[in-house]
Parts: structure tokens; sequence; C-alpha cells
């Protein structure tokens, strides 16, 4: 099924009542058990379903409106060259919602996530677009809809629309209509998520691309799908109970055996800098020192640590450059 | 079964016409397919095969004599004090020889290979001592039964008995009789093997202790027994055919999703530190700008590196402080 049949099914019987501009947010979010793994490349179906954490005021900003003559996107305050990558695969999305050919869209986006420090913007991106989307087209979609709309975006977009924890539940259907996030509603005010930034460089392969290569490649991706499992009870429990150590070592343990099918393909993928493996051992010799602090990486070199609230000025004094997500 | 009961089978029918002091060398060897997993501690049988190459004049000289009143250990002119944990090693390691209660060993050992630099030891150390144990008693074993005693002391040390590719058969016998090693006997003089001398610290895990938690929680050690599989299969047509490439990408490939499966255990063991990141990248980098290089890693942070006579001067160029194997 291509992208276009689904979002006719989805906006099938939907009445239009646009708007002129509209204004939405959605938060970045970090995942305690990753999604690593297409089961469909088209429509962004995973392999296993996953569970992440929202990042508060640390996301995107969207202001979307209809315009003329062609797309137009602005990035933070700069408008980007209608030939750039970003811009052309975000008219490949809009494509999918525009009534005439001729219509355009103006897409203004402000993330306040460190976009150039490595960290991914592309699923807060999504999910503010296709939350304003819906909102400028009037189509009423509930949340379910549009967590499915984002996905189309960027897979991990529609984890993006909740603040707290959130599941995207893998599904069975090929329509994808069964695979969408929902909010796991328990709220944990302590835990706290910080982002290290440690490498503003681009990346040596895409995240898309090592994620494909590990499933063709790496003999460990095997056994990927069965510590998914594991760790995502784990991790329903352990928000549950408020148990934060075992929410960290799974989430730890998780991130790292991810990171281990990366470095089973060929040729191997790591995305390892020395800093990486600095901060790495630093988290290691804090908890050998009694500080509750775990650690979870995505496919980049880029650290985050997982805390609670009580432990804030101690982290900070260990990692002084540690943004904090509120 | 315990190890006296298998030295007890091994040396049963034996007559002992002993010498007064003998010699012996065993080479260090680097498994280009890796030993990772027992199935029996204490015989240290393994869960699959292993290959290795051996080092040429790395590894382990023995003089053995008998002695009096206690062993005496002297490792490279220094002797070692009797409560030393490698001393108390190794004559555990003794008592399954003795043929009374107060008959010592005098053992002195110099290790060619740079052992201060975290290079492993006890694979040529125990190859060495069992190969002059049985010239000192005058046991006339067959290579393959001297294999199984270097075994009994360090598994590993079970390949150190020959230059050039040996393999490890894995057996299947409660006794480990069937688990020993025998060379490949097909000589490559062009592939060469250099030591990128990193650290010298302390590991902070043994790799013994290494293997045991990744078997008892790494979820991605499941996948290991089939990668051996593959890589061992591949291994054997590489050296048939002398196809470098082949054999070099299955060795890195090897050496890499072993580690991966550390990855994977909780707590996750990670050897590496940044100096091992910034040589993985640097070899990665060789390799694009044309340079046939590879790399593996044993239970450590340090870096071997892979590659043909033909490039030793350039290889030289780009990592001064190599350490070849001759």
């Amino acid at each position: 099924m291509t992208k276009q049949e689904c979002v006719n099914q989805l906006l099938a019987n939907r009445s239009e009542t646009p708007l002129s501009t509209v204004k939405s947010f959605a938060p970045a979010n970090i995942a305690l058990c990753k999604y690593w793994g297409k089961r469909d490349t088209e429509l962004n179906l995973p392999v296993t379903s996953s569970l992440s954490m929202a990042l508060g005021t640390l996301g995107s900003h969207c202001n979307l409106s209809f315009c003329e003559d062609h797309d137009q996107v602005i990035l933070n305050e700069a408008p980007l060259p209608s030939d750039s990558p970003f811009v052309t695969r975000l008219s490949d999305y809009l494509d999918l919602f525009r009534k005439q050919p001729d219509q355009y869209y103006r897409v203004e986006t402000i993330n306040t996530i460190p976009t150039a420090a490595g960290f991914a913007s592309s699923a807060s991106g999504f999910a503010s677009i296709a939350l304003a989307l819906n909102t400028l087209h009037g189509w009423d979609l509930s949340d379910r809809e549009c967590s499915i709309l984002a996905r189309l975006g960027s897979g991990s977009a529609c984890r993006s629309l909740w603040q707290g924890f959130v599941e995207w539940h893998v599904g069975h259907q090929d329509d994808g209509l069964d695979s969408f996030a929902e909010p796991i509603p328990t709220p944990w005010t302590d835990l706290q998520i910080g982002l290290l930034v440690l490498e503003a460089g681009k990346k040596p392969i895409s995240s898309r691309d090592a994620m494909l290569r590990t499933v063709k490649t790496s003999q460990l991706y095997k056994a990927w799908p069965q510590k998914v499992d594991t760790d995502i009870q784990t991790l329903r429990t352990a928000i549950g109970k408020h148990d934060f150590d075992q929410l960290g070592a799974t989430a730890e343990s998780n991130a790292l055996t991810m990171h281990a099918t990366m470095m089973g393909a060929w040729p191997p993928v790591v995305y390892w800098l020395p800093e990486t493996v600095v901060a790495m051992h630093k988290v290691w010799q804090c908890r050998r020192e009694g500080l509750s602090v775990y650690l979870t990486m995505d496919a980049g070199p880029n650290v985050k640590l997982l805390f609670q609230s009580q432990d804030e000025a101690q982290l900070l004094a260990e990692f002084p450059n540690l943004l904090i997500a509120r």
C-alpha cells in the first residue's frame, strides 16, 4: 500500500473546513525502548512496538498556512532553498494532502531542541506538521489518526503528539491503520531527562540507512524483537511502580543493545565518538559512586541521561553542559 | 567431570621418564573467529568452535624443572610472590600433574608479547607450560592431547601449540576429550597481523567474567553461535583461497559482534576506551581511502590490525606504534 492510499483511506468522508493559518507544537521524544527496524519502509511500519518519554518544551513549533506558487519552508527563521533535502522531503509529504496540485503550504518551524547539535528534530517536526495540517484543513481527526499521519512523515513522529510516556503499538495490518501511538496515562514528575551535547557534526550514516543495513546484514538483529518484548513489559511495570532503577537500567540496556545490533552489521555502524565513550564511562563511574543515573542513546553519538529531580544539582556538577528537558 | 579426572584419563597407562629440566615455546594467538562463551566452566569447554592465527615469535618461552619445598614462578626474570593471583592459578594447574604432593615445579616464563600493554599472555603461557610438562615428565603425549592439557589451564591456550592458522573444535563429549585444536595446514606468508598498543592499565573486568556475564544476561548472545557457524565457514574458505578481504571482513565483523554481545549484557561490558574508538574510525578511514586493512579485538580495549605484506610500509606510516608479529 502507498502512503497516498493510506491517507485517502484516513481522510475518506472527511469534510474540509479550512482555516487560513494555524499554530501547533509537538514535543521531541526519546525512546526508552527504541524503534529499530521497519517491516514496511513505505509506510514506516515498525518491526516492534516502542516506548518513549516526551521532552516537555523541547520540540517543534509550527505555523502553517496555504500559499501560492510553491511550498515555502522557514526553519528557525531562515527560509530554506526549495531544492534542499529537507524541503524536498517535506514537499513529498505535503503532496499527500493537497486538494489541488497547485495548493501549496507555507511551513514555518521553530525547533527549541538544538538540531545543530545532532538531536533529532524530525519526530517533533513531522508531529507538529501533522497536527497543524489537521487543524488547517479542519479534518477533525482523532489523536490516533494524527499519530498515523505523523508516522507517514517520520516513524517516531507518531510518538511526538503527547507529553509524558507514549507507547507506539506495532500493529499487524498491511495498511498500518493499527500502528499508532498513545499516551500512557501515568505522570512521573520526578523523572528527568537531560541531553549531553557532544557533537554538532553530520552523522556518517543516516539513522534510516543504519536501520536498513542492520536489519539486512546484522545477525544480532534476530535477537532484537525478543529484547524489545522483554524491555517494553519491564518499562510498563517500572512506570506503574515509579521504579527508577528498573526504568533506567532497562532503557540503558535497550539503547546499548540497539547500538550493539549496528556493530554487528556490515559494514559496521559505529556512531560512537571518543567523547561518547568518555561520557558513558563517566555515567558508570557516577553510578558506582552511588549516583542513580542511566544513559540512553539514539542512532547518533550523543548521550542522554535519565535521573531523578532530587539528583539534579549533583548531575549538573558532574555534567555542566547537560541540557535538561523541562 | 573435574579437571583431575580428565587429566587422569589422559595420563592413564603413560609411563614417566622424567628429565631434570626442559624448555618450550608457544606462540600467542589471535582469534579470527572468537572463543566466547563456555558450556563447561570447569573444563573450559566452549559453546562454539573458534579459529585463530599465531603470532610467530611473540609468545611465551618456558623453562620447567622440578624443585623442592614449593612452586617457584619467575615471570620475565622476576620471581613472583607465592600468594600472587597468577602463582595461585598456576599452582592449582600444576596440582593436576604432581606424582607426589611434595613434587614442586620451577616455572620460568619469558613473554615476548608485551603483557604489560594488555595483550593476553595466558594462552601462550599455559600452552608453553603444557608442552614443557609433557617433555619434563616424558609422557610422550600427542599434540592433540597437549592441546587438551593446555585448554585445562586457559581455554584459548589449546590453540597456541602451532604457528599459522589453528581451529579449536568445539567437541560434544562431557569429558572434553574431543574439544582440542589442530592446525589448518595452509600457509599464508603475506598475511600480517599487528598490535596497536593503546592501554597498559588493568581491565575493569576480566575476560572470563565478561564472558560469564554475557552468556548469562545478554539477549544478543543467543545469536552468537549462529554467527560463529557462518564466520568459521567463511574463514575456512577465505584461507583456502587466500582471499584477504573476505578473511579481514569476517574477522572484523566477528570481533565487533563479540563486543556487541557484551554491550547487551547487564551491567553492560564496554572495554572500549576513547583511544579504541579513535583507532577504529582511523582503520575505517584508511579503508575508505583504499588501504586494505581490517581490525580485530579481544576482550579488552586494544585493537589488532590485519593486512598484507605489500601494505606494511603504508600501515606503519598511518600507525607508527604498530607492533607487527613476525
